[in-house]
């Protein structure tokens, strides 16, 4: 197994050909913000980019921000919010086991944390997009991500917090452009082409970094602090099987500079980590479907409400229910969705009845008509006791019927071409202080060392939602650049 | 937070007290194997425990040993197996993403490692256990541990391979003792109450360590190695978080001493890990019980096949289906059950009809009716089309019923008092190659670490079977106590 080797190297062995305060490794949404705050306190800022330009899988993103405690799109759309009800989401829905010391940070800073992307010339429309889906065909500046679906409408009061820039479906790269902009009029300065391999140690604290761009090597003296904002490692099979491997096989939500670099180089340094196993996994499947009809696994049973935000149906069925899935329609609900909202995506099966729908798909006999019945006799009464779907979207489901393979979906059908039906990242990584600085194996800060992004372990439990990785990102990369910038490091 | 540095220390700083040539750190199962190989090797042997007495979680556990390819005791017992039999049941069964390499060295040298036991004199009794269960309260030698269970009968040609020392219940104190009694006359030395706290490095490789008598501090220098076998971190709550929340509220599978402590001596030192997600959970349910009925969740809906080993429907059910679960009786299928069997688990709900019981359960009204409906319809047939329980098992059941808590089981109403329902233990731990050695971060073995048991990842991938853990513990620290024996080392 031939690796490149990700040792650290010692200071002594090292003459440095670049010099910096504040060296930022990765120029993603979370190395923007830690650049940009470290140069907005003063710090001489150099930020290394392994591609020809900035952005990362930030700027390929839906660019969600999952925002609230009442910032002023949340306002002006009419709904109270506040920072408690917004950890007590977060904390069931990225739980078990969701940080609660950086959540509290996360949401008690959320509002201020909105204004920083406003003062960063980020756009948002002050308009509601209101239905179950993963990115508006819309403009629209705020969404629901599943806040108002059991069982999260009974743990904290629901109101939507998925902020989005101002532009239909990708929005990440309009927030990159803002943020990109941003950093370069703090005073930062980017060295693109530039992969970061090897750290530099002296003395148990973290100097500099070696680099690689094209067959050179260069080498980074850092007198303040490293921030690592490399990104997670979901493109590197090898990290996949050793920590994450349910990723395996998947789609990858990456621009594909994803191998984990920043991680392996940390822990070489003797870093811990945490939560390597946590990843987001998207099953491709179209909310405005399921959420009108059923979502059954192949015994033909339901396993969630329809109605809850599509990372979670998706959670549940990639990582807890043996496949295959099938969205069930019917031709009313079919005729309900708005042909935008289909993503191209069309029924590959249908029937008249049930019966034969359960047929075509292999289901066990009677098992879907089982199903339907029991759907349909509660949902006569606006009542789903099973799995509580809220009642907007219960309806008995009649004749024709139709059915769709959820990983037949936009990846397959569409941006992706041959997908696998699911894809993902990895939300493991450097054990973090509030203030992005990575701990050793002794629950030490590594001095001169820090992380943020998917390179740290963040907010995350075993859950995951929309805009709380560009969210955690950039609120604790800020976080990390102030800390690193106002350190007094090795000067 | 005040842990305790684990971080490495330089040979250069160290004054070594004592010194050997293979250094074994933790005298369970694991550290006994390898200890017997160096010392067997010609090596001059010292083993650390930190108790005042070897024996470790192993000396406290089933004893089982996941042995097969065609066994003096499965031939006796008339059955023929071959290691491609054995690798393709496990490769299923510990999978998905069981480590391929390591699984096809200990299925081929499967009955060898046999007979290494019956040449330490572990005594296995030539007669099977024919049941499904968790430990037998018989001697019996062998007995099935799922391979006899869809979907693994149509995977592999089923045999059983749960190899057990001859005693009822609890086997694993036998089996030291006999291990324990073969390192001693091997002509290893051991020191008790001594716990090794930090490696002692040396221009990049693992000299020795640094370990606590009581208040002293005690250093040793292993000339060829140190082997880490010290169990892996179910009793680290802080390493749980970190990387194996799922077990956090459980009970515990240990001797109270599975600390993480040899796991994060060697990270600090730069070794890399893998899967430390990776766990056994056992729901503390009663086999003989839920074979004869049915397993349901909160929704009164199955979701395996009961006759499964219990290890397998304990992971599906903790792991993947939110409780609560019920397991369900009828007054033929109770009264079928040998007394011995019931582990002193009393039903906690009856009543005449299901409708009752499911009142009385809290299920949602018709859904426990609908599950035995469609189950009794078919088992008439014989037949379980949902999950495949074999046909030996299924028989319609009939009123009166009863229901258990699952979690009732053994270890909250048996040995472990007021228990949580589950216990496991962690699978997740240093990444070695099949000799033991250690790996950096860079894929390279770190000169003088070795890692087996616990401590290290071995064959696992998701799932865990009876038998694996100290199957691979001692397979694969009898390969690294050669391994290290044979190196040149730093003599």
């Amino acid at each position: 197994m031939a690796k490149a080797s990700v040792e650290p190297v010692a200071a002594a062995e090292v003459e440095f050909d670049h010099e910096c305060d504040v060296l930022v490794v990765g120029f993603g949404a979370a190395g923007a913000a830690a650049a940009y705050e470290a140069a907005a306190a003063g710090a001489d800022v150099l930020v290394l980019e392994r591609s020809s330009g900035p952005g990362g899988t930030s700027a390929q993103s839906g660019g969600e921000l999952y925002l609230g405690g009442g910032t002023q799109v949340q306002k002006a759309c009419g709904f109270d919010d506040t920072p408690d009800d917004m950890f007590a989401f977060l904390k069931a829905a990225l739980g078990p086991h969701a940080d609660e010391e950086k959540l509290r940070l996360y949401c008690d800073g959320s509002v201020e944390h909105f204004e920083w992307f406003r003062a960063r010339c980020v756009p948002f429309k002050e308009t509601l997009f209101d239905a179950p889906g993963w990115m508006p065909y819309t403009e629209d500046g705020l969404m629901w991500l599943g806040e108002n679906a059991w069982p999260y409408n009974t743990i904290a009061r629901p109101a939507p917090r998925g902020h989005r820039p101002e532009t239909p479906m990708f929005a990440g790269g309009i927030l990159m452009e803002k943020l990109i902009a941003a950093v370069a009029e703090a005073g930062a300065v980017t060295h693109q082409d530039t992969y970061a391999t090897n750290l530099v140690v002296d003395g148990g604290g973290v100097v500099g970094v070696v680099a690689r761009k094209f067959s050179e090597t260069v080498t980074y003296r850092a007198r303040r602090g490293v921030i690592l904002t490399s990104g997670g490692f979901v493109d590197n099979e090898e990290m996949l099987a050793d920590h994450a491997p349910v990723l395996l096989g998947h789609d990858k939500v990456s621009d594909g500079t994803s191998d984990g670099s920043g991680i392996r180089m940390a822990t070489a340094a003797g870093a811990a980590t945490r939560r390597m196993a946590a990843v987001e996994i998207a099953l491709t499947a179209n909310p405005a479907v399921i959420c009108r009809g059923m979502l059954v696994d192949g015994l033909g049973r339901r396993f969630i409400n329809e109605d809850v935000y599509p990372g979670l149906f998706s959670h549940r069925a990639v990582q807890h229910q043996p496949g295959p899935y099938w969205a069930i329609i019917d031709e009313a609900g079919h005729d309900d969705i708005d042909e935008a909202d289909m993503w191209g995506v069309r029924p590959t099966h249908a029937a008249e009845t049930v019966a034969e729908l359960e047929e075509s798909l292999g289901l066990p006999p009677g098992s879907l008509e089982q199903t339907v019945e029991t759907y349909n006799q509660y949902a006569e009464k606006g009542e789903d006791p099973y799995f509580h779907k809220d009642a907007r979207w219960l309806r008995p489901l009649k004749g024709p019927f139709a059915a769709i393979d959820p990983r037949d979906g936009f990846f397959g059908a569409g941006k992706h071409g041959a997908g696998t039906g699911a894809g993902g990242f990895t939300l493991g990584g450097l054990d973090t202080t509030v203030d992005g600085e990575v701990r050793n194996n002794s629950g030490e800060p590594i001095p001169g060392l820090y992380a943020a992004g998917r390179t740290a372990s963040g907010i995350h439990g075993e859950g995951y939602i929309s805009g709380t990785s560009l969210g955690d990102g950039t609120f604790f990369g800020r976080r990390a650049g102030r800390a690193a910038a106002l350190t007094k490091g090795s000067e």
